[in-house]
């Protein structure tokens, strides 16, 4: 995970909140899960800082959306009781896949909190089509 | 945050308690979810000091009421799995606003513990409603 | 500990911050350390929330002043090593003690945070005064 | 804290790292230590999401640089025991000051942890002059 890229995924996922009128945080984070860009937007509140990270976490070490988590977590899923301070189980957090001839590979994540799980997903997902296209 | 409004606040939440019966601890948290101020009752259960404190932060990180925050982190709610030692997501939190001429913000929090969940509630009310006609 | 003397006694230590020019915050832990009253002046630094309740606790479970146990605790001194994130050992958090019959034991403690050390040592004993006078 | 000085601060203290031949993280942190912006260098240590923060809420809590802080805490200094896990006591960490009509006080952090600590000072100071000439 490349800075320069990085920071041009937080600038997707931001110009996406607002235009959905939302204030977020931002991280993304590498293939260990750990952060290299993050950002939180004037009036966002304090639970980004600890979520938006979080969930780009969860994402990598899950290798799945946190949305997809979100349901095996639920009561009767079959990772019910994962959900807590460790790993975040509701959308915002998306895996980034990449082949770097070994077969696809989990090799980052971002993370969005700040808006309603909706808006959070589409900034998440604004900032991982960056990565899609790069 | 002010600590004679805090204080003021505090008192509120005890006097409410003492009317319910109910023995409880308060806090009062700044913009940051720090700590202001704090009072346990006599007779007090010590989950108060750890929980109080956490309602107060859990209201100011996401700008709601902790009553709020817990139907969405509910079984099937949008934030199922939120709860946890981080966010405390049942009544008795209450984000405390203001309007410094840039909007609405959060600028503390109140969090009661110690009674049922219906009277930190109501003790967190009181405290809150010396803030709105401060 | 009860809360109207722990009031009394956070107050007695603000006016002896203010006195010196200082910006404190101010916590009084009962028997097991556990917070009773906690107060923070407007202008004291955010690390006072985490000091001020850590030396008083430390002073409570070490039965001896925080200035006392960072002797101990200085290279060379019997206890070297214990200072860290549990116990707090440089000055300004004091046990309370009392004989309720059978001898003289640790009923709480007292802890400030945000001057000087000899600044917040003065004013953990203008509270402990307010206890050994009650 | 504003996102995008604090992008600003974080760019000025990646030009210094690089003119230094050092690889960093940088973190900014608003009035009660929550990150607003974070960026770390392709080829920067794992110990830079922990460590950048860490020292920028430092010196937001103590309202010093962490340079400061970590000749207190040295042995023989009144803070003695203060480093550990939740304060970082070497340099590398400035807080930032502005006066909103109430005097002087502090209103965010900047911290950076990659290179020597000599390094990290420098380009921490990078950052917080573009805070002071903002």
């Amino acid at each position: 995970m490349d800075l320069e890229l990085a920071l041009r995924m937080c600038e997707a996922a931001l110009r996406q909140a607002a235009r959905e009128g939302a204030s977020i945080s931002v991280a993304v984070v590498d293939e260990g899960g750990h952060l290299v860009s993050f950002q939180r937007m004037a009036g966002a509140r304090l639970a980004g800082p600890v979520l938006a990270p979080a969930k780009a976490y969860t994402a990598v070490a899950h290798g799945m959306t946190t949305a997809d988590l979100g349901r095996l977590a639920a009561p009767g899923g079959e990772l019910h009781g994962l959900a807590g301070d460790r790993f975040v189980c509701f959308g915002g957090g998306i895996p980034l896949w990449a082949d770097y001839g070994e077969g696809e590979c989990v090799v980052g994540g971002v993370g969005v909190s700040g808006g309603t799980v909706a808006q959070d997903v589409s900034c998440a997902e604004a900032a991982a089509s960056v990565w899609r296209t790069r």
